[in-house]
């Protein structure tokens, strides 16, 4: 599951947080392999600034499944200060932490950083990775990058320094791609992070994983399609007709026409999800997603469908499906998950 | 109640974190108005980074306590990322937040953050309380730092931004002192924060409120004594030869000759422990301090001891005692927590 999360604007910081949490504890219950959490400062509807929050209330409610931040905006951050948090959690979670790390993408949120010219940001992403991996090595050094000084202290005999490097010493990243050639998804590709595509079409599905195994083969990392994560909504129901229509009117829909949609069409993506190059991406709304996008319908229908997908694109190791906002009543949303991963998920497979 | 923690270093992070949230519930449980847990990057006996990791998970196990680090340390965090951080968790907190924050007096800490010369903390610390307050007024501006770049976006009508005031419109802030004359005491003094007086003898108290009273009255704020919180540590069992028993055998004694008594002659307080200037430093153990500085007792003898101790010093409106490493073992912890609350505190005044 993603819990960027997309959560109606007038629910509280204690909703939200609390969502968060409970979203977490049902995926854990449920069977869900892992949990990944936004990170926005100043976004209505994707309304968590802090996922380290969730994951330390979650990390004591769950048990198996995995939690990270997808993703920490590293330039927002001193590198340092993020390496000792995400470190600390990686041992409280033992081994059930990971690390989506991103540049930021949101001109408000780089506003609030004192930062106008974004081209700056990929700069500040680069320079923190290394400043994070280094001190992760805890080897005493002292640097002066172009945004961060940086170090790891020399032993003192009275206060000797506590360990600062992760959980079995490697915590596995991840980076999140959604434009075609994404930078993002070349560079994960390049230092063997877990390559996450949000999804805007097969094309973009595909062109990613190409991007990433290129990229990944040049530096000399295995590249197995079972790394790649593709996030799509999937909605699950008795019937095919009962799914799409609580697909429409639950808090999928409800993001979609007041969020989604205009965020789509602001990054240009939305040409990707037309299931025909003759429709017009003005005919894109709620229902003909649930047709032709979200993946919809009874547990047989979706094992279909997500084996047909699977077929299509070449194969991926981990569909993610995005929370809303459904806290007036879970239920059938709960069960739409439950349903995704014990009915369905152990049918469906990657192609031969 | 403090948790730095003071906690032996060969206790894991999961240990720690577990620790952190069960002091939290129990004192709420027991009726403690507020807990502070420190944030230390490095340090083997205070081995917290990230206070706001346990006061997310503590933040749905408690009802009624407040919380709060002390202290954030400034320099080693992006003042506006931990502006929206902490604003957050005020709103989740509905009111059960406080924000302790610091400098940073730890050379180790420092030089994780390329930090070499700790002289430009104090700066940063200035800077950085600006910029946060400048953040959660969450008006329009861009401005460049000395140490950080900051601002406030511009609204964007397909973005809105989402407002990062902190609940009620303001957190209570807080600042420790431990050294005479501790111009962190004098700041928070001239700012309203409220001050934490690191017990190191009373003389220090009373200079400790000397201090923040003429800063307050210089800068118009209120300066009453209720304000004043001071640290020193209090253990409780049936007996006054039980609790000092308690208190030399246990967690508490431990920590002293391990890792406190070192460091208070690092920083040159422990002449102001001496219950008699013809006492040497050297005298000064685990006994002697069960004797003379920590409030050991039956309950009796404990609302003795802080009542006399109230009328020496002026009064002070909250005592705070550290946790110690009791894990292995909390119960009479625990007990002796409970009494303080319950038994000891509603019998304790300031003096009229």
């Amino acid at each position: 599951m993603f819990q960027t999360p997309f959560m109606r604007p007038d629910r509280s910081a204690g909703q939200v947080f609390d969502w968060g949490v409970a979203q977490a504890v049902t995926a854990d219950e449920a069977g869900f392999t892992e949990y990944w959490i936004g990170e926005h400062a100043t976004l209505q509807w994707e309304s968590i600034p802090s996922p380290e929050l969730i994951i330390a209330a979650a990390a004591r409610a769950t048990k198996n499944i995995k939690l990270g931040p997808l993703a920490h905006l590293l330039p927002y951050h001193h590198p340092a200060t993020l390496a000792v948090q995400t470190s600390w959690l990686s041992h409280i979670l033992q081994g059930r932490y990971q690390l989506g790390i991103a540049a930021g993408a949101y001109p408000t949120d780089a506003a609030l950083r004192g930062i106008t010219d974004m081209s700056v940001n990929h700069k500040m992403l680069f320079e923190a990775i290394d400043i994070i991996e280094k001190v992760w090595a805890g080897k005493e050094y002292q640097a002066q990058g172009q945004f961060w000084n940086h170090g790891f202290p020399h032993e003192d005999p009275i206060h000797p320094v506590r360990p600062v490097t992760p959980f079995g010493g490697h915590i596995p990243m991840a980076m999140t791609g959604l434009s075609p050639n994404s930078p993002s998804i070349k560079f994960a590709g390049a230092r063997g992070y877990m390559p996450v595509s949000v999804y805007s079409g097969d094309a973009f599905v595909m062109n990613h994983w190409e991007v990433y195994s290129e990229a990944a083969a040049a530096n000399g990392h295995p590249a197995d399609r079972s790394i790649h994560r593709v996030v799509r909504d999937c909605v699950i129901a008795d019937t095919d007709a009962e799914a799409k229509r609580f697909a429409i009117e639950g808090g999928l829909g409800a993001a979609w026409e007041q969020y989604l949609a205009p965020t789509y069409k602001r990054f240009g993506v939305m040409e990707g999800l037309l299931a025909d190059p003759s429709h017009s991406v003005d005919d894109v709304d709620a229902a003909y997603l649930a047709e032709h996008v979200w993946i919809t319908g009874s547990p047989e229908t979706v094992i279909q469908k997500l084996n047909d997908w699977q077929g299509h694109v070449g194969g991926f190791g981990t569909l993610l499906i995005y929370s809303y906002d459904y806290i007036d009543g879970s239920k059938q949303w709960e069960e739409s998950m439950r349903r995704l991963a014990q009915e369905v998920a152990p049918k469906v497979s990657m192609p031969a």
